[in-house]
């Protein structure tokens, strides 16, 4: 991969803002590799990406601060309202992986890990059950145990935001994860706690999403990736995707079909977040 | 086409069924061109479509009321407990077409009717606006305006239940129709009120889905083909779609995107029932 | 729609280019509504696409010949040596609608651009039959029969270019035309006809796609819809879907199944073409 | 699963067939669990699928040679000139995995296998590279290299299929195996062995045809999973299926993509030939 860096941008829709975010860029050496912008008029929110070459750049990258970009980008940045972020391409996010014992999204991403197709680390596995630690010896990462009850879950959220923190965790993927966090829990990391919901949300929201298609009778199942919030099943959607079924089709079959579904939106969403292509406005996602 | 017959049966499930039927057809002289069976474990139904080649066939099918048929058919019919019917490819059926303002679905069926497409007769169009009288009169079909307003709806309903006794209308199809039958009328027509729904049943029922998938933030937005019941937007399910959109999108996008999917489905909802292929088992169905 | 402008530029990639154009754009008192853009590796070729609000524009848009604009942007256009152009939304294009016996394409092209969802003008249809008068007359469009025989082939390529000057087309579009025009004709309209192939480009070229796939045992068909070059069936590929089908599909069916295929793909590919979204490089598109 | 049985049928069409297959199961105590049938009117052929449960079947089916069967079926079989078998649900066949390099396939036919997605049994993977060795170990399954150089052909297709006698092989899956098989090898094995061509044929046939279609510059991108014969991709096609690319996806984009593909394609294949659905009429398939 080339050594490029990613700047995001998002704030209230103005003139001129296209023209100076790449003024800035090519006045400081970077050569524009993709640039996208959407600007939203039911919220007047403007957002950008804009990937940039960084080989030949004149402003230090280097600092873990990023003082130096900061600082020649504030003007900008202060004139129209930004909210921004820069992001390089030699940094690796850090992904935790999230699984309870239906093992065939974790499998998925570990694959696609070490295949070169998604570009982060994983330095540890999370779940509530022993039966994936096979998996986990097999990809060389470590495999954290965290069970939750009830009663219990204070302490176990507090057990994992250690984890977290040790492990350096950039986001989170909940993989077939069977547990619920806390409010308390998910408002410390937004847009950073991804799930795979194995129906087509809006529709058959909650627990056995494929038995309640299953009775309704539709002719096509689907599957969701979003940004975990506050309410189940309700934050914003990052991919879905559909597969036809029919009269023929059990409960099993739906299952069966579903995990196809679950693996391959799952891992498109994953991708689009680890390669800086998702911004936020309002509930929705942008995918650049 | 060829002088065939379709045998539609529904039953419980039973050793011997599909023996006796096939057998049946084969005594009399009949050949088989499709058959198909469906077996429901959680309801217990049989339920199969026999079509066959009637040109050798031994029993009388020109009696209006197949009485000749049913005598021959009624042992094997009061020994499985089935509720059958005999359609004859000979009858095209009559279905009247209802729609308001927007005209896409009925251009669509008139399009796809004259062409061949669809084996039925439209004998009539009822709408509550004169707006698309210039595209019947196009089709050379008569098009009855039927106001219907709140304190009158019993009256409006009176009438066409008179238009539709006049036409011997077989089915209906409501083609982006803007009024909401009484229970009453809807329950004198089961299984012969199909409607298209702009939205991904059971996502986004009621009025204005395209409105309700683009603030949810959907990635794909569908079109539901269902029978009509008493309960709006519940009916079983004949066909569905999807059709992939972005943040690009806005609601005009939706909409313009959804009228390809609504034709589509419609259309082919509209084709399976004309060609005796529906079966219902509880709210769902069977496609064959 | 507002009063907006798109400029369409292609030029060898260099830094600068996005930075150069935005800042003209923003100069001049334009708001940049969408900007899109493509580097391909390949060729090392930059594309862009720039839409943006002309209302506070400074430079006069109303010329015929843009003399002002051109004047303006020459010192960018020949220090990046761009090849470009500017369309203003306030110009439809003028499409010529070429059809043989099969009218679905035609008709469904006529409903979109009546209903609003093409924003071009249809002065002219031209057909070798003269089946389709009578929905030319339900849109009051002028039918031109042009007979192509093929001792007189030149001799009809010969009035079909005094009927383009005529009506002072911008773009032809062949809705199911079965004639094969010569390459001095096609030459002289590079990227100006648009074609729908009944077939998966490059499987199945040539005539009889359907037969072909039906032969081939394949479990989808598609269509093409594509810019005509001087080679049959090459042309740079605009859009491409497809639709599954079994061994219960004849040949009818597929045909039947394609012609919904061949309305929407080639009716995109208009769509895309008439808002000034597809740009060419090499025998590709770019559809922004 | 059921003690069920698998009775497919191959003959000339003649009135009659369905009568008599499904009134000879029901005499000898089966229950018809689904029942397909398809008559190929260009051929001449009737082919015909019944599943049934054997639970109370009165012919004894626990003889490796089915002679009871045999005997039962032969005057049937006989008066329709019937090529036919039967399959039991009790009987798992034996799969034997190629792979060369790219294991994405293979990991993919392990993990379902294993996952009970896949009713048959993996007694070998063969491969001509040792690269594989670490994930057959996970999955406990021999894996046997044999290297194939163009001098040395011959004697690795011996050496093949003495592995594939010893491992009581009943059908091949090439998962992207770089090798072709001669004639004489494929003659062997008709309709046993699968193949995964990363392309949608019959376009892009041979080599490299992510790279072809980069070239030609289409918007959707295949896979298709064929048995093999003689003639390199020309075999009888079982499944395909597409996803949509753009000019911004590169090649190594398309080759990304095209995996998911190729899993979903060959998988579904594999299910299907498992579960005795596939029959071939000329260079054709049904999939019941």
């Amino acid at each position: 991969m080339k050594r490029s860096a990613v700047l995001l941008v998002s704030c209230p829709d103005a003139k001129g803002e296209v023209a100076s975010i790449s003024d800035f860029v090519y006045r400081h050496g970077g050569n524009i590799l993709h640039a996208d912008e959407h600007a939203d008029g039911d919220s007047g929110l403007f957002l950008m990406r804009v990937e940039f070459d960084a080989k030949d750049f004149d402003i230090d990258l280097s600092q873990a601060d990023l003082a130096d970009f900061q600082k020649a980008f504030s003007a900008i940045a202060e004139q129209f309202h930004m909210t921004w972020r820069l992001a390089l391409s030699s940094h690796r996010p850090r992904m935790i992986v999230f699984v309870s014992k239906y093992d065939h999204c974790l499998v998925d991403l570990l694959y696609r890990q070490r295949s070169g197709e998604l570009a982060c680390e994983i330095p540890l596995i999370v779940s509530n059950h022993a039966d994936n630690q096979r998996v986990a010896d097999f990809y060389q990462i470590p495999y954290a145990v965290v069970s939750i009850t009830q009663d219990k879950k204070q302490a176990a959220e507090g057990r994992i935001r250690s984890l977290l923190e040790e492990h350096q965790a950039d986001f989170m993927v909940l993989a077939r994860y069977m547990q619920i966090f806390s409010s308390d829990f998910v408002n410390r990391y937004p847009q950073r706690i991804i799930n795979i919901h194995h129906g087509f949300l809006p529709a058959f929201m909650g627990a056995k999403p494929y038995h309640q298609a299953f009775e309704r009778g539709v002719k096509l199942i689907g599957a969701t990736s979003h940004y975990v919030t506050e309410v189940l099943d309700d934050g914003p959607i990052i991919e879905q995707d559909v597969v036809r079924v029919s009269h023929r089709d059990t409960v099993e079959d739906l299952i069966r079909k579903g995990r196809d579904l679950e693996k391959v939106v799952l891992s498109r969403a994953v991708r689009w977040h680890v390669e800086n292509r998702v911004l936020l406005y309002g509930n929705k996602t942008v995918v650049f």
